[in-house]
């Protein structure tokens, strides 16, 4: 356990207060106790410190009076406490080395200080930078590159001709690189269209547990570089993810959509097809996006939860939301109040 | 086969018609054979009795009139149909013991009788109570406790440190304590936080397949007892399930949200982060929770499908909802209409 | 690579230009270069026509006049262009052959020219057929059976007593025939049903990665002849999906509803139990589906994304619809405007 003084100069903070206090853990500021130090993210938290027992907090300077206690003073102080939690990781760490029992092609190539586990499989032509850690199960496909530093999780699926850069992880149960949904009709049926290109997935991005990311028809599915993705996320072929934007849970990205840098889809939002959406756009939750955004901003749809009776009238009267607005118009133009049009926007 | 003597006696069920009669198989009502139990779950499909060819049925003793022919009677027709199922199971049963494909680590601790099937993984200090059952291909991380009786089905992922309880079901593909989605906005991009806490489930708790619930970021991720959850449910870091509450497919709950017992939440429900549910809340399909709910009840949102030209036009209006409210309160005080605020709502 | 002549007679297509011109891959006509066959597959992309490189295009013979190149003449060129993928597809292909590290019950019964890759398990009185791989991690239980020339991709999950047709594929990590989500509630919690029924896959079938085709309770869950299934879907208990029914990714269907033929269901639909939805229709993205379609044609449902501040006042004008409606009503009625409910339908 490190003392507040030995984590002040690794997140190089400005500490107050002891120095050898020494800290048992991180905790919110509602759960922590004496031992432990805590955090505050946002001057709205600024209330919690008068109640927390924590044993030291990490704020801002701007806020330092009103905390007495053992602080680290930062001007990011979540930003902090996310570095603060690699000093207390109690992940499991790569043992190095290969398992007896994992299966790896002769043909593949693999960097130093590689880590294969249990059961994991490695086709011909794969290459695996050094200290690449490929967890139990998974499954590497042929001639897949993935870059130094990046971690495959357990029983994750990485098929053929995939290219994933460096300090990358991949969740358990994700796919990368299976086919795209591509067919075409015709009078016998479904043609299926093969998926000839494949993913490129930048360096320091992660992906969630069971999310898929397809491969491209002609042109690769793009994931660029610190792109964050959580679980249960559908990318589907020829997408492209811009840098650094975050896509949370059970979001869906149809075909050929290309997402700008920056942006921030919450969960659930869905996707149309062939869309542009521009850097720094955020989607809130369930949003249903039918059309490009050319604008930064956020945006969002949706109806909010109603007692179900009142709901149910809600729901119907929005079948009937056409009818209304005319009905409207005809009662202005009765009462005299019909407007010009540009002065109803 | 059993007797319905022997299913009544086996289900504590008072018994009318003949003890002797074999039962083949169950079967629904519309489907059933002379050689088959049916059953009737609730009074609106009485109407169903006089068309049925079942040999016997299951019914309530307030409709024993109904039927002339054999019958057990039962105060819960619908659970005792939910109990003669498993007389008629037909799964596959563990087979006992360690198969020479499984992977084992010295430091694991099993009970007695645990079955492990080939390709399964079990890491350092797993602690397995009687009977568990690891399915072929599954992953169980460093330290993880299952409670006996549990079964982890074919390639499931439970990382390390997790706790799950007695009689569990963890459908396939399904990732139990996978990293929280936790990250802190930087000028050099995410900084993530690592997830220090971890998943503890309860007993008799069924997490279906292609499902995740990730670990907590400070605080455990908690299913209490008895809660079942069903395939592809996002269940964010911190995240609280109270006791029987009801969680169906691709519902998404965001982090640190706490559900009160005895809920249930619909298919492709969506909620935001920090929520408080109260008990004995129910949410429809799709349904958009962006707010603590505080009394129980059944609530809902979304639209309902219609004809794309007529929604066309729905949607369309939506966006000019508060526009066309105005333009009634205008045209109410031109008529000398315009109600007080409390005679509206 | 194929010469364009070569290509014209596998495709049986007319030719027109270089018979000698040889392919070096398919690309859209963005991005093809003077060495790449590209295609237009509806006439609204005629335009880009006359900005592509493509050293040859395969186009409708109606449209032969708006390009001077070399051509194939297709009456579908869409269907053309799928299969000209084949041509150029570069996908591993099966080794043949059981690999030593597989786990294979002596039970089972293999046809002609299987694959099992690397870690895969099959288990007792499984039936594979002709040609079939089961791909790496893969498990496919007790008693199911699988037709010839299908595929299972690597860590796809297959329970017990499943039937899949022939030349089907299933993606990786996704699981059939997991148990239906059933339970009847009781005073003591809720009472699994346990699902007796299995699931029966047709021919030519694909199902997306990490998607999830539930077992049925009484009655098989059933996916048609010719049907496709994207990734993230849950097809649950009980429902049929109709031949040449394509679902798009992340939608959910609940259980026991049936789903007629050449239907299309778009993203993240979510449709309720028990429906009947009719052959040839079509639901919109996010589609919240709560009764039965007894007509064949284009529905939808939901709101458009709108900048947050405007749909905020547009969710809230949602949930005062009703009071709205009967407001105008009012207003009519004093203006002399109301009109027989008939004339407003």
């Amino acid at each position: 356990m490190p003392t507040l003084g030995e984590l002040a100069t690794t997140l190089e903070l400005e500490l107050r207060g002891d120095a050898d206090f020494t800290i048992q853990r991180l905790a919110p500021l509602s759960a922590a106790t004496a031992f432990d130090l805590s955090f505050v993210s946002e001057k709205k938290h600024l209330g919690k410190l008068s109640e927390t027992l924590a044993g030291a907090v990490i704020l801002h300077p701007d806020w330092a009076g009103r905390w007495d206690g053992n602080a680290l003073l930062s001007d990011a102080p979540y930003v902090s406490y996310a570095r603060a939690t690699r000093v207390f990781d109690n992940h499991p760490q790569r043992r190095g080395g290969i398992h007896e029992r994992a299966v790896i092609d002769e043909g593949a190539q693999l960097g130093r200080n590689v880590t294969i586990d249990a059961g994991a499989c490695i086709e011909a032509d794969v290459v695996l930078g050094d200290r690449v850690w490929i967890g139990a199960g998974a499954y590497i496909g042929h001639g897949t590159r993935i870059g130094a530093d990046s971690v495959i999780k357990p029983n994750a699926v990485i098929c053929h001709a995939v290219t994933i850069g460096e300090r990358c992880i991949i969740h358990p149960n994700a796919t990368i690189g299976a086919d795209g949904f591509g067919f075409a009709p015709s009078a016998e049926g479904w043609v299926k269209i093969e998926q000839l290109a494949s993913v490129t997935i930048g360096n320091d991005v992660e992906i969630g547990s069971n999310s898929a990311v397809d491969r491209g028809a002609l042109e690769d599915t793009v994931v660029e570089d610190g792109a964050i993705i959580d679980n249960l996320v559908q990318i589907a072929h020829g997408v492209k993810v811009g840098s650094r934007t975050a896509i949370a849970s059970q979001a869906g990205i149809s075909g050929s959509t290309h997402i700008g840098a920056r942006c921030i889809i919450a969960g659930q939002v869905g996707m149309a097809g062939h869309l542009t959406i521009a850097d720094d756009v955020h989607i809130g939750g369930q949003g249903r996006v039918a059309g490009s955004v050319t604008e930064p901003g956020h945006y969002s749809s949706g109806t909010p939860i109603q007692p179900i009776r009142a709901w149910l009238r809600s729901a119907s009267r929005f079948t009937q939301l056409d009818q209304m607005a005319r009905r409207i118009a005809e009662l202005e133009k009765a009462a005299g109040l019909d407007q010009k049009e540009d002065d109803k926007a």
